[in-house]
């Protein structure tokens, strides 16, 4: 006996019936939005390329870190799982990972892995029945003729998911070719790209020697000077700017920021650069390239994205075997308040200015982030993020960001994913959650119904395109219009 | 077309109809009991002089750091606002300022101002619209009007709320002028000052110099002697109980407290007037006169407030430009555990001593408060502040301290206000959150209906009453009969 | 007027009808399964001499610190409460003791203390009344004679509260008497014991230095080497399995571990038994044998489980009069992330061995644990631990790691109670709790009603017996059977 998939019109909705009523009646207004993701990690050669996927291992487990994470944990093999090591891919028969996938599908019950992927299997590939270990193979098989259909080709599912703007992530170091090609294509799809110059700001990352070669090659400049370097980066920011960028993004290890002179800076660089550094060194060249970043953030409009907090790579033996980005990521306590200061004393009354401020240490929701948002002109708080992208992860930002930052110093949902097929899965999580948040506080008489409607309708589409600047890009530099708040300029 | 104002019967009551109806009923027997404020900042020379209140930017719009730091946060310029800097309040027709608060006034949805400033709106001026651009010169010439009449001042609104008890807080240095005349006045409306040292306390606070000047004039003491000190701060507490007070407050950078031994005091002491300190010396001092402070407590029966972990003036342009309490000042993550120990080592076991703590970190209610408040006998825990007075903060407080501290080391509600037209407004808040609480835990069969009756009577009333000391005040010493619990001091 | 005393049958369950109706239905398919207690702490002698217990007083408030640390957190002193300081028991009547805890039963309203003992009062003792100053001596007298019959005995409750597993807690220097008496009686009540090791671990403990006499002598070996001290460990737990232990526990000031040579750890051996050590030294042996019991566990299949973060004997003076355990243990924020990564390098990828990790800082749930579990295949998260053991802190800690550590890295219920006969009451709050939870889920369409039906018996029975293998005792040496993942190793 198999069980029946069927993705329920009321899920995620809160069960009292008053408020499901007003939940309902507000994500029926948002439903069908078209998508906007500003921050994400698909790959643009699928856009570029346009080439039809293999199968549902290498599409759809294979690549998904929340997935195989879980089954390790629970003495999975990941081998077994077609995951690739550094040696290469193990020779596992997709099938029979896709099998061990199946009979362990249970235990991500309660989890978002779940709910996105019983979205995928219902939505997008048609599955009427549950994933368990009796029909894996029904899966595999009905998975893998959809893919090799041209219906299932990236573009093709690009518009029929209603993508409106999709931002993916490139190095500094990166040729973006792969957007060129889009650029080049014809095809009307909004791909574009983000700046994300971690590769060549983090001394500490194993490939920071040859990013920052190729770094030089890419922008003819002498990175290896400070001058040279700041240079370089403003020539590629430019570069992603023409490949559409709107924004760019920081992924460290703290929220830590600097504010050092340009002599200070200088002895710092060389330090850096002549391989002579701490890790305190390393700490601060990043904490003072935050700075940089913001500063040439006021001079080319592009927003400003910081993702701090993860602890990468935890597990030393699975780093040594697999390499990064396979599960091993753990969130930690991070600081923004005294962290942020010396960045915020350069740019923070700029009010043309966004700088976003994603966490993974949900203390500090109420604590800094909203108080620190709902003061400085240039701070907004991107939503949930990574393990807090869940409904109670959801929940849990708004109630506790609401209140003192207001929902207009927050810029809608981010799916922040590299499983493309899951976008709309996880657009319609948010919608659905950010609804049932809204109906509560109608319910209980804290908003009117029509206030409630117009947030549904900025919380899915205003506050992102907005703050994303996805209707008014930053190509054209506007940083002789920037100016300080008058009142603290003066 | 202008939307209706009018508040619903039944806000912040949970939306479960068996809930809602418990608490409805809780609510309908505390929500007209008067007001005791025991923690707050109105200006006592309100109910001294009596004098008529200028226009709605003057009194509701520009003292009124939760709205303008919003306002500031999405761009809006605080000159527009009439918002006073250093050099003076700047020219701006008030009229032209509260537009500009009306035409942002939806960046509010879902916060506690606007429920505040609703409340304020609907129940003391009678407003029937919506507050936005459209209405934004009917509200000021309707408040503007009602203000002028004297059913609008000060001690009219006092009546009229409902207030039986009104604590201001004062500095060391203060003369209680304010106090004294509304003492002579013959007005029966009971406004008690609340003594505040920091100013005298706090060597890093910019008129530490002249503060300390002015304490030594009041007092007639040496107090850049160490006894001549502690005997000018005795002198002080003791004209402050005179003009009503029954508590201390204390509003410091973190809870670090110190034991040091009388000749230890001296020689710190000595390096902090002498002006060869270091941070570290004044953090020490603070650390250490909060344990003296506690000492003089037990001695003359004052109730002692601890408000740590505010990060002050946060940004420098602001600060420079406008100074204090402009919506710069951020939470940080606050330790009780390790830096109240020095404290409680003198004084924890005290039984008639009452310590009232609050916090800015709501990573500490059940982690640290809870577990503090439900032992040390002189420990309370004050109910959730500033950031946290807000329907979403207040329930996360009970939620998180009521299990392991019980309801009984809680101390009802402070509206810590500046903004005196909001004090029934936020004690209603209170009262209906807190009732939504205990609906929760009798529609849950965690608690019978008569307990949660009892109990709401006590979040109003009877816990303040008897925490702050209200219907038994402090002044005559009561020294010779506190004692240490019998079979610790055994 | 008495008030009646009645136990709601849908106590603990949530408000809203459809859900109350779906956690109703899958409560009562777990309500009246037998009780697995796989960590407390009860005293085995019980068990081995099923002796009568006295009156309500020694058997229900003498020995709970839940009870007496909220009533002298209200002043009540302990000497009439009966507690017993460290000059022995105050002579104080055990009925007045009883009725001052009578008087003052209403500061538990709302906190876990008040759902068990009513439980208590209402299942195991068939009381119809309330307890307050007028009901005190009906309680008292009911219970004394009660406790007399032998239904009553402490054989004859294990088997009418259907315990089907009970461990205790034993240092490393107990003889383990009681628990082979209770092997040698015939009697089929399974009462284990547990591996604590403490007390020879933490040379900062009072009595390390008798706990290593006694450590000597139980094992013959060279306790004061590091080679026979490790040996040592390994015979006693041995001692202890052979006892029916299927687990070791550890209960330390912070979740350091660390990862040392073999020569490192002889020269801090060294040191520690030399009487010539740093608090740093004290801190790193006590980081350091968590690695090594953690490899003793990878030998021999003991369940490890860890306790960090209590401040133990906070209240200085109450330790001086009192002693320890006496409701002055405040919780700390924690660290896990940094803190167990010396020992994850060691042990972290072996899939046969288990490691339980509990908290006191909630902080940490989403944050830390449930990713390092969620990754991890050693590790597991204990439920909700002392503090947090509440309707709300289970509730929360559902929330905070369901979404990424799945239901399946969980393990079930711990009551970790010396209050025997709390333990059903305990079990079934806990149930209702997971229900309510599970019910939620199902009631958004976030679950099925039939995967929730599995997970509440897995909540409630699966997890905890596979986890602390209670079908499958580790006496037998599983040591070569153990292996790292694969592909981990390879």
């Amino acid at each position: 006996m198999t069980r029946a998939l069927a993705l329920h019109p009321d899920r995620l909705l809160p069960a009292d019936p008053t408020t499901r009523g007003i939940a309902r009646a507000l994500y029926a207004e948002v439903a069908d939005l078209p998508i906007v993701s500003p921050h994400g990690h698909t790959d643009p050669r699928w856009f570029a390329d346009n080439a039809a996927w293999s199968d549902a291992t290498q599409l759809l487990l294979a690549p998904d870190h929340y997935i195989f994470r879980m089954l390790y944990s629970q003495g999975v093999d990941l081998d077994a799982l077609a995951i690739p090591h550094r040696g290469g891919t193990p020779a596992t028969d997709p099938r029979a990972a896709w099998r061990l996938f199946a009979d362990h599908y249970h235990l991500f019950r309660g989890t978002p892995s779940q709910l996105w992927l019983d979205h995928v299997f219902a939505e997008v590939f048609g599955m009427d029945v549950a994933l368990e270990s009796a029909t894996a193979d029904r899966y595999f098989d009905t998975i893998g003729e959809k893919l090799a259909s041209d219906a299932f080709r990236p573009r093709a599912l690009f518009d029929r998911f209603r993508i409106d703007f999709l931002a993916t992530t490139e190095g500094a170091q990166d040729s973006l070719d792969a957007h060129h090609r889009i650029q080049a294509s014809g095809w009307q799809g909004r791909v574009v790209t983000t700046y994300r110059p971690d590769g060549v700001i983090d001394i500490e990352h194993e490939a920071f020697v040859p990013a920052m070669r190729r770094f030089a090659e890419l922008t003819g400049e002498d990175v290896y000077s400070w001058r040279g370097y700041l240079a370089a980066h403003a020539k590629r920011r430019a570069d992603f700017r023409a490949a559409g960028a709107t924004a760019t993004d920081h992924g460290h290890l703290t929220a830590q920021t600097a504010n050092l002179s340009t002599a200070e800076c200088e002895v710092l660089f060389a330090r850096i650069v002549g391989g002579d550094w701490t890790p305190a060194d390393a700490e601060l060249f990043r904490a003072q390239m935050l700075t940089e970043m913001a500063r040439m953030s006021v001079a080319d409009g592009m927003v400003m994205q910081l993702h701090p907090g993860a602890y990468r790579n935890h597990n030393a033996a699975l780093f040594a075997s697999h390499g990064r980005d396979k599960g091993a990521d753990i969130p930690t306590r991070t600081d923004y308040v005294h962290a942020l200061r010396p960045m915020l004393d350069v740019v923070g009354n700029e009010r043309d200015l966004t700088i976003i401020l994603f966490t993974l240490d949900e203390s500090v929701y109420a604590r800094e982030l909203a108080p620190l948002a709902g003061h400085y002109p240039c701070l907004r708080l991107g939503p949930a993020w990574w393990f807090h992208d869940s409904p109670e992860g959801m929940r849990r930002f708004r109630e506790m960001t609401t209140e003192t930052a207001g929902f207009y110093n927050t810029v809608g949902f981010n799916d922040d994913t590299r499983a493309f097929l899951s976008i709309p899965a996880r657009h319609d999580v948010a919608r659905r959650v950010d609804c049932g948040f809204l109906a509560r506080l109608v319910a209980e008489h804290r908003l009117q119904d029509w206030e409630a409607a117009e947030l549904a309708q900025e919380l899915t589409s205003g506050l992102v395109r907005r703050a994303y600047r996805v209707d008014a890009p930053s190509s054209s530099p506007m940083g002789s219009d920037f100016k300080m708040c008058d009142s603290v300029a003066a």
